[in-house]
């Protein structure tokens, strides 16, 4: 039995302008046919959407589906049911319209037995692609993340980091690319991740080069080999010119340049090229909140004034949340409250896509481009094809809005009906089991 | 049938003189006849332990079967599994020789349960008394120990310590002695403790008192009026005499004074009254390891100096570890490491008892006082009056040793027997369920 | 000649209404004759205060002239320079109209030099009472106060902090009552301290008794003994209990009890008695920003509410505002800067009087008792019985103000004269070389 | 008057076999002849050495003359005292021998102070040839090296750092090459330095690179254009390599390689272009004490299988100890002490060249060889020319020693005199004003 899904106005993700009273057909779980209401075939179930507004399911480019590292958190579901928190969080997210994720960063035995349940359809979630580790971090507990070498044991530590670092943590950074180059072709081979997410800049102390330039090379080499797209977590001038040079498909919050502007040299370069720039726009009201914060303060009006520029520049864009689910310890922890409780917070799986977007619209993103960003974009900048628009023959993934999503960002946050490859989603039950979201 | 240990040394601890070839008749779980192997009666099952040395089950003075409070200990075993925790170690205490132990801080519901448990012998383990919190202190994760504000969450703050607190921690010495003597009363209505223990110094910072002389005066009458002995935890001669003055049973680490020895008033009060005092003895290793401690170091050599002046006045000294089982995380814990791995530890259950005994010995205290330190002395101090002796009627709670206590501490754990209750403990395989000690 | 200080309206400190178009004629330093303008001597130089008011030199019952104890001004300024910091301190109260002060913790040897010289009169500054140590207390980079183990050195530490504990610091707390004593009396005897202040809690955890109640009764009995009233820090209700009993003169914020009120009974006791309280009133806004800095909050909010008790009640109250100067240093430093940067900030010297009277009014405290409670009522309750009215024989300490103090708070912070034993101020120069308040 | 020294073993630093019986007589501060006694010419004067060894005066390719950066130390002599804290450090090492140091970070203005001082002859000390900043990273109170945001104020670090930054902070390590080389040339064009040494790693992190290579490129180009000599600061093989590429004349501390050994392929470029490698030698007593230090230990022993091989191969080799004076508080400081009081410490200025002499006879250098590292080999590698061995027409720079410098290491630190330009050096009254060393 075919479905349509029709009266509404069908935005299909490919730029084409808004079809009113439009419908959209589909069959085994793809789009058959789009069109007019009016012209639908007579042989089609019809859901009808009258007054409602059809877009492409969403697309995210980079999250974290376990991004709590709260110390609790990971000692309470050690590795045994980090596969829970993922499907928990990924079901955070098909619940807000988020069809499709992209994690770049996360335990990696547990997200590929999430990914691989959701993709046999064993389990209710986004659809996953995962990186594993960023090639080059040490794990959650390590000095390139918060370092807790003054709270918890070494024996914790070397038992929790490892299931992030999978071989191809900070000791990599230590050695000759030669070296490092062997470490990530294994990786690559025995790891079935979806991609290639690298350290071009270090991460705790923001300003160092991670791995040199020909390191870079040599990672983007093998990913390449590999028939995967590679990325850079790139956060000044010269780690991002040097992951571009490098061959980067994407870059992960390529608007961070550090204290300084991005250079007009690698400025061109990336909107010449149409780079994918997975961008982290922030709200007027979480800048304004986060103004005090010292270098990071100074750190995010620079990124500020990059994200204009791109926009202003017709730069490719992909939004970007890097977000998470948060446990109530982690609100409540010294040092980890602060990244889940600021206001708009750009973090926080099911909230924070639509702050990108209110964002996008402040700073001046046209709302089709808008739109684009946050579907057509990221399945063209991950080399993923059968996502992103509701063109015919790919997967029916669509979200039902109340409001026009190109009047105002707070439309993508009212949602009607989430639907994925076909089906609705069940959008009341998620997630099935709260366990980080539990009251 | 009756049983008869018979053909050791038999040493009653009552102080009386060993008795060559002796032998001991359990029946119902009571010494029944006690003299030489020579003059058993016919109807017993004898059980040869001709060559070994025949003396009370141990008893420890202060024991924490829960101590090993870093944060992945406690999140890990959370409440539910406490009871696994504190049956553990009474078994490792239990298979030493310790047939009963006196817990003198820990979580009372799980304390209770397992108290209660092997009471009613459907659990294997020491003979447990208990005092659950230490009255005006706060639980584990709280400033008055460790203080973990920096690194744990309020959320698992507020959720542990109360556990340990039960409505009478650190609140209470905020108050007027009124409320907390109000406080108190209602705690020991609802506990079911064995007796009380409260702080009358300060914990973390060693100086200071926590209770008022008057509101440890109401402590000790409310812990008087329920029939319950009191004891202090006091570290410095102000606070050690507010505690005698409130009328307390038992000095818990009577010999600790902070910086200044022991002033000779108070001395003379503790040896004329026989106060039963709890000292932590310490080896002359274990001393020389803590010198370059700082504070800490200077009080320990105080501490050294009073145990060794309580011991040449002939004070009533009970054995006392203030141990506990440690798991392999504290062990490589940046602060928790210490207590557990210093070079003869005092504070490792189902060890530092034959180090406390040790240093006895190096300390000048007879061979026979030192037993009588080990035992009766403890049920005395306690008012516990069926076990510390072998006297006829008591508990048939006994250790068969390899070699004469009497001529070396080392004595002590060279364990062959150990009966509990007139049965012989399948001592390999204590613990059952090994936790902590797990390999 | 004889001086008269004519046409203004008079308030005496007396408690007495306001005489309009009054006058005051000083000779030798001290008050020759108080009455109406029109009826004043002829042979009299006139300082015509038409239209302004004139009251009695205010007197601050707390102040710390050296109490910034940030590291680099403790070093940079390193003994030699104190009595600079010191007398800027009593220059800045005296310009703001300030002419005596009580200093209640410092380091002695400077102190005592500025005290003497400024009595002297060869150095400008408000007159200085002083007690050197809290007893029993540790000097400024102790774990009493904001221990700076892990940032200074120990060489450093052990040379800084003896200048405030003159022997008389922690190592008290540890001793028996008998041994502290002695070293009380000693430095009593050797230290030409003009009173006496120990501490009753401890100062960093609030919630501990320092000394002993019997501790404390012999630190009484020692002052009396010699001449001297005697004062306690005392934060809880059992240590004011305690100094209340041990029999303080004055309860330096007696008002401060921690997280629960002022028991009833002890209400009542200070009341009653009349004993003297230097409560530390702080203003709406003040509260208002304090009130999520957790326990410290809770604290506050508590104080407040036995502010506002012992106002109803007619308690005799003193103003103080345990303040000092603070250097740029300590104003951008991570730990130093909150006391001295909170909005209408208690604790800053030539300002917090005027938070402390607005507060008192905020409060309900009538003007005319405000009045006292910063003149009259801190001579009596330190025994000083030349300042603090301006009856005749009295030190002729005045201040002329621009606007009537009895109609708002603010009224004296517009001084117009200061008059110090009889002669006028040159404010204008005031601090005469300024260090930390230097631009 | 030309002077002769004669009748010692003359060793002249060139290689060349020792002269026994040997002169060397100095005219204007040169060496103007040298050969046997036997033959010295008539008009002499002569100093007898006989039993006595001339060799050069000592060169270190490594010092900081004020290295000390306690937070005592740097606040009591800010910036006026620097200069006593420098020529001190230079009056320690000429005392000791070493005639020549490279001061490779360090206040600038202060070093040049004194550096034109001795130059000019108006102050005694060793030669200083200095670099300023380490281009790229912070001042002493940054997180470059022991960050004490916690601990100073902001304001104290904001004034203090820049004596040390000059303008090639770490703020261009964020910038992109272009900007960051601009700032190189403006600073080498006003700082009147002797040699550019730039951050190829980062240094408080080990691991990362500050510097991309092709900003590492951009700063060798600078120096090399303004007649300078170039050296990085390079911990592990990447930065190894980057500066390496990037043409540096000198390798400092380029036997520190991280976790992993020198490459082959780097370690032959090494070898084969006969590179300088200022190698930090360190005895087999300091590794030992060191061998338990995580991290850092792991990285001596690489280090030490790095100088092993180096040595092996005939790398060239300069003495270098990182070396300074230390206060009695850094000595004191929980953070600080580590560095001076280790056991065989490589970094105390007038003792640890013969510690890194010690360490190269152990490690199998010959020990001529051992005298050219310490003598030639530093001059050639900085383009010295006048000084390193003692050729007609060098500066007339030897020490005399009582034993044989190429029997035993020791024999460096029996100094009998120090010639330096011809004068013996009064090492009696060195340092003259004696700050940090004074008792």
């Amino acid at each position: 039995v075919r479905q349509a899904f029709a009266g509404g106005t069908l935005i299909d993700g490919t730029g084409a302008a808004p079809v009113p009273d439009g419908a959209l057909v589909v069959e085994d779980g793809r789009v058959a046919w789009t069109g007019r209401a009016s012209e639908l075939p007579d042989d089609v179930e019809r859901v009808d959407v009258t007054g409602k507004w059809v877009i492409p399911g969403l697309l995210d480019a980079n999250v974290h589906l376990l991004l709590d590292n709260e110390p609790e958190v990971l000692l309470r579901y050690e590795p045994g049911r980090y596969d829970e928190l993922i499907l928990e969080a990924a079901q955070v997210t098909l619940q807000a319209g988020v069809t499709t994720v992209f994690d770049t960063w996360g335990p990696l035995e547990a997200l590929r037995r999430v990914r691989d349940g959701i993709a046999r359809g064993e389990l209710v979630g986004s659809r996953i692609y995962c990186a594993g580790n960023i090639i080059g971090n040490g794990g959650p507990w390590t000095s390139d993340f918060l370092g807790l070498e003054q709270s918890m044991s070494r024996e914790a530590q070397e038992r929790i980091n490892p299931h992030w670092e999978q071989g191809v943590g900070n000791e990599l950074v230590w050695m000759a690319a030669e070296d490092a180059q062997a470490a990530v072709r294994e990786y690559i081979a025995r790891s079935e991740i979806d991609f290639v997410k690298y350290a071009s800049s270090s991460h705790h102390e923001l300003r160092f080069l991670a791995f040199s330039p020909r390191a870079q090379r040599a990672i983007c080499e093998e990913a390449h080999a590999a028939g995967l797209t590679a990325q850079a977590c790139a956060m000044t001038p010269e780690t991002l010119r040097a992951a571009i040079e490098a061959g980067v498909d994407l870059l992960q919050h390529g608007d961070i340049t550090g204290q300084f502007p991005l250079p007009d040299d690698t400025f061109e370069l990336i909107v010449e090229r149409q780079l994918p720039v997975a961008a982290l726009f922030m709200t007027d009201r979480h800048l304004e909140a986060s103004s005090d914060r010292g270098l990071w303060g100074r750190v995010l009006q620079t990124k500020d004034a990059n994200d204009r520029r791109l926009i202003e520049a017709g730069a490719r864009l992909l939004l970007t949340t890097d977000g998470g689910v948060w446990s109530s310890t982690s609100r409540t922890h010294p040092i980890y409250a602060r990244a889940s409780t600021a206001p708009d917070s750009p973090v926080v799986l099911g909230a924070s896509h639509v702050h990108w977007l209110r964002a996008a619209f402040e700073r001046g993103l046209s709302p089709m481009d808008a739109l684009l960003a946050a579907t057509r974009n990221v399945a063209e900048a991950y080399r993923v094809d059968d996502v992103g628009t509701l063109e015919i023959g790919k997967r029916a993934d669509l979200v039902v809005l109340d409001a026009d999503p190109l009047a105002a960002a707070e439309a993508y946050g009212q949602v009607a009906l989430v639907v994925q490859g076909g089906e609705v989603v069940d959008r009341d039950r998620l997630p099935e089991r709260p366990v980080l979201t539990a009251a």
